[in-house]
């Protein structure tokens, strides 16, 4: 099989050194528990507090402690939604979020609602982004949380993070930023965001799945999600993914090092793609904000034809693209994230998720395009919504 | 470093086969979200499935649909304990445990007694075992959860779990059974055990950290610990941690082929050591239930010394024992699982844990027995308490 990737934001290939270190660790006869007593265990300790570090330097933490290893960004975030929100509960009962966030943080306050927890979710205007100013003005004197994702993962825009971190800082009002397909691809600082959480996972910048993590700055009342032994300086029990960790670290310190050369060639690949695409079909709504949004994702809604149908069209080219989240493969209900940005469901269902990584190039995109071209008019011939 | 890992019970060596496994997923390039909708895609679901089975089969599954992947034994006893707890909360809010259960286990309970849920945790008798009718004397009609470890993971006894899974069926009360210790040791089958919901970890079995697996018996009510997207049949969310899964798969269908042969030789492993010990050291307390044990660990309590001086000596030589749970070191604290053995506090102070694997062999233990024995004369001769 030699499939183009076009779908990296369900899945980045783990980079070479990425791979040669897990192997490494794989084949490391020392590896042990790093929290068992022991030389043995120390070793591995030392190993978890590279990564650590790489990690921290990644997203500017100030102390690599605040920095806890989770299974994916779908536990940090769990984790950092509903910890924060119970052990904060005695002083007040109300969240604040936005109605495009990811399903983690959607199901996280749905579960939250049940237990007595009231839940703002404020709307995105045409062009995918929520308005900070709405942000201050749904704070009341019971909020003890906002919510808001520093990147969408579907349409890839980006919000005004920093202002509503400094709404949250200046209201008192603990701030969760949900930035899983954000770190490791653009710059993400902790401190320039005021987050006092913030969640993350390793394979968008091309570490392993089921690596992630959450920051949480010191000093922020939260609880465990896991529950149990001391590990992760007593905040996330359960041993570690030693092998996943060592990927995740060795891939953050490859994405510090190279995020301005990785972020210009993927710039470079949109700038490419937005131009050219004029050229090979029409009427199409582009959905990914112009000005703010990741440089490696473009989401576009092609008129009178289901997504799903050109999805499978170009797989038979071997051409992976995707019509929404991986996570909500087998929902056949339109997408949240689009439907608020005020599409209607036709154009909804006629969604494609264009994902490129580092390893692609133009003449991957332009094979896009011109088999893009051919899939598209031979739907619309077929479309009974289609009138030339 | 060669140090002889006696200490097993912290980490397993992973296999040479589970390596190799997992070696080669990391350098498939065909590797995917299992969750994406195209050909690359369903060759990850594929792997994925395979898995799913081999860990279905050795803990004999009806279905390996019933088996939910998991970050490890912590997650899949939180998701357990908790999930099974909130999602029945209208049928009643009384649980039974045991005082010998791990932290796990201990610390969801305390996070649901904040949440208004009421715990009888039942004690042990000086062999560590709890009644079966203890369990059914403490059932109420508030009861909606019984949760008893299959082995402990201090003193490696085994629970009488076949009777309490029968007791808890027979009064339609939820039964977990937290098995991270016993699941591909020891023969686990969660029909014979009547269990709903069964705790697992894969480096038990000589799979990687960071994997782990929860099985729920159809039909069973319990809420998702990690809320979010779709996988895993709805009931956790988050990219899988695909390549520690491949990794677990290959270690589940080596530990149901080698079950035998492995049980076999851990076993005589330990009738050695038990044999030998008398003939190195006096004045001990074996803290190992001698009927209903794992072959794979003996833990003993030396008289008047401390078990992490012995330990650390111990490490000096390059043999790696623990003193108690990897999950709680850093605590100061005498274990609770010896102190509910009825042990003093000094002699609790005095633990070893000696846990071999299939990587072991007599000579590892002679090299321990000899080591061990000039280690507990030197401390006895500077110890206070001891007088010859």
């Amino acid at each position: 099989m030699n499939v183009i990737n076009l779908d990296h934001i369900s899945f980045n290939p783990l980079l070479p050194e990425v791979r040669e270190a897990m192997i490494d660790a794989i084949n490391n006869k020392d590896l042990h528990n790093p929290s068992s007593q022991h030389k043995a265990g120390e070793k591995s300790a030392e190993m978890l507090a590279q990564a650590r570090q790489n990690v921290a330097d990644l997203i500017n933490a100030a102390d690599p402690k605040e920095v806890v290893f989770t299974s994916g960004g779908t536990e940090s975030v769990n984790h950092a939604v509903k910890g924060a929100a119970m052990a904060n509960r005695e002083k007040g009962n109300h969240i604040i979020a936005t109605n495009i966030e990811h399903n983690s943080v959607i199901r996280s306050l749905k579960r939250l609602s049940a237990q007595g927890f009231k839940v703002t979710s404020l709307s995105v205007d045409e062009s995918g982004r929520v308005d900070p100013a709405a942000v201050a003005d749904a704070i009341t004197d019971q909020t003890i949380l906002i919510s808001v994702m520093h990147s969408n993962n579907e349409t890839g825009t980006i919000q005004p993070i920093a202002e509503i971190g400094a709404i949250a800082r200046e209201n008192k009002v603990l701030f969760h930023c949900d930035a899983v397909d954000s770190v490791g691809v653009v710059p993400v600082d902790v401190q320039a965001l005021n987050a006092d959480l913030l969640s993350f996972a390793s394979n968008p910048f091309y570490g392993p799945t089921g690596a992630g993590g959450l920051y949480i700055r010191r000093g922020t009342r939260i609880f465990p999600l896991l529950d149990g032994g001391v590990q992760e300086h007593n905040k996330r029990a359960g041993t570690e993914n030693l092998i996943g960790i060592i990927g995740m670290g060795k891939a953050a310190q490859l994405a510090a090092a190279h995020m301005e050369e990785r972020r210009a060639h993927l710039a470079d690949l949109k700038k490419y793609l937005v131009e050219q695409l004029p050229q090979y079909v029409d009427e199409y709504i582009i959905n990914t904000n112009p000005d703010h949004s990741l440089p490696n994702l473009l989401n576009i809604s092609l008129k009178y034809i289901e997504g799903e149908s050109v999805m499978l069209m170009l797989d038979e080219e071997n051409l992976a693209v995707s019509t929404k989240s991986a996570c909500a493969t087998g929902s056949l209900r339109a997408s949240h994230v689009l439907l608020s940005l005020g599409l209607s469901h036709s154009d909804a269902q006629g969604t494609l998720v264009i994902a490129w990584g580092i390893d692609n190039s133009k003449d991957d995109l332009q094979k896009l395009l011109s088999t893009l071209s051919g899939v598209v008019s031979t739907l619309r011939s077929m479309s009974p919504l289609y009138q030339k």
